[in-house]
């Protein structure tokens, strides 16, 4: 018998942020393959005698290849296992699912992708801000900071980048934040275009930090940690207040 | 002693969609104010006795006021109630929380945003379709078919909008399409570009229809329904598959 892959979004960490479905298919599984930002407390919903493989990126240590993830996946499935395949945030979202499903068509294994919340949902509700607003903000666009050589992609599309009416959402773009910023504000971004840096969102030690895009743009060029974090910049991200 | 308002995203509609944190929230409320959209099974979480307040427009009756709902909530905390807000999809993605967070701010009521999984995700999760994929769509978007008088909006950033290299979700975008698709050919879209039309995402009558954005505008100009429907378009929206 064959067995099934359930894609599973995490959502950012935080295990309350875990999805009903996403709960369900953690119990059940015989395996669960997980990236590093995606774990913690929430391989505690795994059944005991459960595999729980990393098959992420660490600091400092070579990450597996994709090809050996993608086969780890297929050989777990054709084995007759329930597998989940833990991704953090959103699966659908800089997820790059991509190599992974085609392995699992090529192997006739069948699969579902659970979704869930994205870090950028996450990281905005932290900061009460809406990433939408009637009349002023009609567009939300999620890019990524870096392309697969870890530079800032050459095919930006600036327009869509430096619109003032649109909130954007930076994934993994705090290294490569001082050269997106130059090329927004040469593109007709202001500067003082509101922006919120926000660090290990949804976790215990999660920091939101209010700045604008020259400032932040400014400070990250000295920096030189590698969170994961996230970058909102665009009218509204000025506006969260503190709830309490 | 005041109360608290809890704005907690529902998801796109199936229960299973909800994280353990908005379960929390909707266990723990006196009142539990809430749109059509995100109603139903969903409000079984809710305990005996808390009020459940529709406040979302229904087909064919006039809807509350803004001005009204923000009253309600104010009032319900202000009298020391814990109250849940309910909001469809992920709050802060075209959740219109400007107005309530603002009443809450001038009568001093501590709040928070729980958020969700977005619609846009959940349809694409259903359609097997991850909305990004590495060097060919490294940017998402997620934008509303009708401003606030129900038209398509005259401000549309089309250079975003007509980009080949991106992902777009369109929120409430049924009988706006014909006319959006129009002017992203204008700009140079194809009329071959995948599309996606998802009704009724993660409900027992969920239906995707797979066809191109030229196909899209010439059907929809013959529909005259209007379920809640999400259309995705963009390289990626063919390249979903059935799972099983």
């Amino acid at each position: 018998m064959t067995g099934f892959v359930s894609f599973v979004s995490s959502g950012p960490g935080d295990p309350d942020l875990l999805t009903l479905k996403a709960v369900d298919r953690l119990r059940g599984a015989d395996a669960v393959l997980y990236d590093d930002l995606s774990a913690g407390p929430i391989l505690a919903f795994a059944r005991d005698g459960a595999d729980l493989v990393s098959v992420g990126k660490r600091a400092g240590r070579p990450s597996p290849r994709q090809d050996s993830v993608s086969r780890l996946l297929v050989d777990y499935a054709a084995g007759g296992a329930r597998v989940v395949r833990l991704k953090s945030g959103d699966a659908g979202i800089f997820g790059r699912l991509e190599e992974e499903i085609a392995a699992l068509h090529t192997a006739r294994i069948a699969f579902e992708i659970i979704p869930g919340v994205p870090s950028a949902c996450a990281a905005a509700a932290a900061a009460n801000l809406p990433l939408t607003r009637r009349l002023t903000a009609r567009r939300v666009q999620f890019i990524t900071g870096h392309d697969t050589a870890g530079a800032l992609p050459e095919d930006l599309n600036l327009t869509a980048l430096a619109d003032a009416a649109a909130t954007t959402v930076v994934f993994m773009g705090k290294r490569t934040f001082p050269a997106l910023a130059a090329k927004l504000i040469a593109g007709g971004l202001s500067r003082d275009t509101p922006a919120l840096l926000a660090e290990a969102v949804s976790h215990p030690d999660q920091q939101l930090r209010r700045t604008t895009i020259g400032e932040l743009a400014q400070a990250l060029a000295r920096e030189t940690g590698s969170a994961p974090a996230l970058i909102i910049y665009g009218p509204l991200a000025g506006d969260g207040v503190d709830a309490q």
